[in-house]
């Protein structure tokens, strides 16, 4: 292990120079050698989908983790259009002279060695990996156990490129050991990595977080709320409260819990209670909004729930001050939406509610790189510090200060 | 202590969103009753003195800790002038329109609570202090045992101003357990806190750094080198090296060792022997650097020695490829300088040194928030993520991204 962490920390600095046009060279090669090792990779993924069946994964699950000749296809396309990304490495973020007239330059530079921690996606492992390429740093990744064969025919594509084009394989590489303590030793090895990116469950995210000493970007759960305010429009709150619970109830960015104010409530809850009856959606109310509608009682559990699936928690609250207290105590700090005509409504929550991503009059289904405009996406930080929200490739850079002088000494 | 951090995360969301012009009555209010209450905060200093007597404190730790009328209004000033920067939260950072025509702002916003662990000298308790609230912050301070009661006094003056403004003691506060469990109980405190800046000696950095389940902005050592290439300018590139080291040896952004390109170095090695000899400069040099001037042999270790002291490490390299290879080896990321008239030389250089901060003929000794023109500086990180070099008032703050739509779905 210590070997391959060397390896890797040695093959950042060779990452971190590399020309815009040699990546993306690179980048479409690993695309077209994808397709070509098309029958090699979906051999792989049958054996994982077959130990999938051994073990009862669940039909989601295997869904996620199955690839076809239009899946390993769509992975090449998307290694093609991380390629087409604008240069990441060397943009000049501020630039200023000083008092004592240094030419001082903020530039975006490679952050290093990163280890990205998943689960399920088998092409999460060729898109990382390109993202992180792209951006010049050497990607580690460790996939789930459940698709082991197709991570590692999938790399092994990659590496070949790498190696072909003579760089050194190590500048994408699955972790050599993907045990539990294999984890443990990588987020520890803050002399060699220097970003560690988990995605995937709480209890692991909650694992790395307290036993790394890399510096860690979570991709949390998102708890995220809609609160339809008194003068919401209540045609555009009705279409905006569906999508947010509807339209993918599995992921992070789907809403949990719908705030309804007080004073529109007996006008939009009966309304929203149809919609979603016929969304299939299982309601959990609380005794005010019972009033208007049918369902189960819901628990003090159920604020702090990412069900993950498509079961809404409904609360009635008297106002913004009480939407904004609610959201500031369950909320995740990922998504939350207000729908208001009110200008005031809309600025207070905008600038109150502490999240990666506050909406007014939008879904919060948009926060993801792909509908920022971030063209791929390493993924989505609950992380305060660093990256926050959707987490494209520039923020798979840091910066440097170069400074430009003539002589000058303090 | 649990009390008191839920105090101070509930009292994050006050500073948050106070307004600047708040923010600066506040500060130059506080600036005041410093000046009023010098008599005081000059006697609870006297105790402090006294105890470093008694502990055979260092002169120079005597002198870090020492307080005057003169050293009180300086303390004063510094809040005047972080009262006078420009509002750190709620600048537009970036600011676009995405396909489904979201208009998406990213604005800056503060961290929330932010822990600060420091030594000796009182002055940061107001500074950081200041910094934190003016940035929207909340700030727990962890000063060092040896200035405990100067620490509390002027705590004690922001606290009472605040108080008076109706708002919350605890937006600046020192840590109540100082005592190493009351440190390793807040670095853990992810819940509360945000931030935790240590600065202070490799122990506590270490410490905190392997500890701390909270994001941590390491304020480490600087191991930082000039290099003086074949084709400097002679004169310049002693000037630069006399001031890198000479100017304040004991500070982070002093260099520690001076690598000399062969080719310069029959000419550029006597000259500097005499002007550092006559700066009382100890030097310890490499074999083919003892050819040209008179020093102690170097040894493995000088190389990876912060001396923090009058002391400075020569060696002779081949060239620039031996240079960048000996900083990459040594160094720790601070500041490393090149001196030279050669362009592709400066460029290379620049691009391939991965620290902070990376200077062309100039000292190194500009690695400082006051001298890039922040104003103030809470510190110089050497982490690579979040803030890197010099920490001014922009890096206490994170961002969130605020979306303004009109109804739109996915």
């Amino acid at each position: 292990m210590e070997t391959f962490l060397e390896k890797a920390k040695a093959s950042s600095a060779i990452a971190a120079t590399l020309d815009g046009r040699t990546k993306s060279r690179v980048l479409t090669t690993m695309a077209e050698r994808l397709e070509q090792a098309t029958e090699s990779i979906l051999r792989a993924n049958a054996l994982d989908m077959q130990a999938a069946e051994e073990n009862n994964l669940g039909s989601a699950l295997k869904d996620r983790l199955y690839l076809d000749g239009k899946r390993v296809s769509a992975m090449a396309e998307s290694l093609r259009q991380i390629a087409a990304l604008r240069e990441p490495v060397g943009r000049v973020l501020e630039g200023w002279r000083n008092e004592a007239d240094l030419r001082i330059e903020k530039v975006s530079v490679p952050i290093g060695v990163i280890g990205v921690i998943y689960e399920s996606r088998p092409n999460v492992t060729a898109d990382v990996g390109a993202l992180c390429f792209k951006s010049g740093n050497v990607a580690i990744l460790k996939g789930g156990k459940e698709a082991e064969h197709s991570n590692r025919a999938i790399a092994e594509v990659l590496q070949s490129v790498l190696a072909e084009q003579g760089l050194p394989r190590e500048i994408i590489s699955l972790l050599p050991d993907s045990s539990r303590e294999g984890v443990a030793t990588l987020i520890r090895q803050d002399r060699y990595v220097d970003l560690i990116v988990p995605r995937g469950g709480e209890a692991l995210i909650r694992y790395v977080a307290e036993n790394a000493t890399v510096p860690v970007v979570k991709h949390d759960k998102g708890l995220c709320h809609t609160y339809i305010h008194a003068e919401a429009d209540p045609e555009m709150a009705a279409t905006i409260a569906i999508n947010a619970k509807c339209d993918r109830p599995g992921v992070c960015n789907a809403m949990e819990t719908l705030l309804v104010d007080r004073a529109i409530a007996p006008e939009m809850l009966p309304r929203l209670y149809d919609l979603f009856k016929a969304a299939g959606t299982q309601l959990r109310a609380d005794e005010r909004a019972l009033e208007f509608i049918e369902a189960a009682l819901a628990s003090e559990e159920d604020w702090d729930t990412e069900y993950l699936a498509n079961i809404l928690a409904v609360k009635v609250v008297d106002g913004i001050e009480e939407a904004i207290a609610h959201i500031r105590r369950h909320g995740s700090g990922h998504s939350e939406a207000i729908v208001t005509e009110n200008y005031s409504a809309a600025e207070r929550f905008l600038d109150e509610v502490d999240a990666a991503c506050v909406y007014v009059n939008a879904s919060t289904r948009f926060t993801d790189g792909g509908a920022f405009g971030f063209g791929a996406e390493v993924g989505i930080s609950t992380n305060k510090l660093h990256a926050r929200g959707p987490m494209g490739i520039d923020e798979l850079t840091t910066y440097k200060y170069k400074i430009y002088g003539k002589g000058q000494i303090r």
